[in-house]
């Protein structure tokens, strides 16, 4: 079972602004920390901007950081959105399904109920929560090298 | 969030060999019947005759069939096993990570717990509980034509 890489940069994404607090940060730092596809993170961060997570300031001295404080972000609900669409197994997805027997599966609200379970474990779980070593954090990612060609 | 098409293939032939009954079913006719790949299809039932699902006969008249009752595969068992390897994002995967706050993530150990809480759900759910409406099943996989060409 596998979240999507767009909902995994997303997740990275907060971690890095909860730890920068105030300061601006650009997409392109976070990708470079990371080591990830920038354009595969930007999108990521222009979701979550638009979702409202995240304020983006264009221009010169401009970038990114949280748009409200780390206790106030549900990780089951930022997940829930991010996954909107990724249905479990295929009769799940939007769209019609291909799956014969869809329409008498007992199978599918089993998974539904678990995949539910998945969530409500998160609900309740802030990005605060996923700090728990907050100085560590900063530390690496202080001293992490960029791992892609910088400019 | 989405388990494997592996998993998702396996699940199905378990289902129509729970429908089956004692009838010796190929992989060839359960492929034809779902509409689905018939070298995936038969790579997702070979991996359940090694775990001891179903039991295959070769030769004329030989096939698969249920190895066990319903009431006795646990569908959380199945995917456990059918998912390992698959970690939930890639920090979770086997093999090294490239993840530079591995190390002191917090979001780690709180998507685990929702991954444990996911199949937590299922262990409990059996392959019996998947068929409330056995009759329904029957008359459909009789009724489906393949959706593949026939040799």
């Amino acid at each position: 079972m596998q979240i999507s890489a767009f909902s995994d940069f997303a997740l990275r994404i907060l971690l890095y602004l909860a730890v920068a607090g105030d300061r601006q940060v650009t997409a392109r730092e976070i990708a470079e920390r990371y080591g990830l596809s920038f354009d595969h993170l930007a999108k990521a961060a222009g979701w979550l901007v638009r979702e409202g997570y995240v304020k983006a300031t264009r221009g010169r001295g401009g970038g990114m950081r949280l748009a409200k404080p780390p206790s106030e972000i549900s990780i089951g609900t930022v997940l829930r959105m991010s996954e909107a669409g990724s249905g479990l197994v295929e009769c799940m997805r939007p769209g019609p399904t291909r799956c014969i027997i869809a329409k008498v599966c007992g199978l599918a609200p089993i998974l539904a109920e678990a995949h539910e379970a998945f969530y409500r474990t998160l609900d309740g779980r802030t990005l605060a929560d996923a700090l728990p070593d907050y100085q560590a954090l900063v530390e690496i990612y202080a001293a992490s090298e960029p791992n892609v060609q910088q400019r």
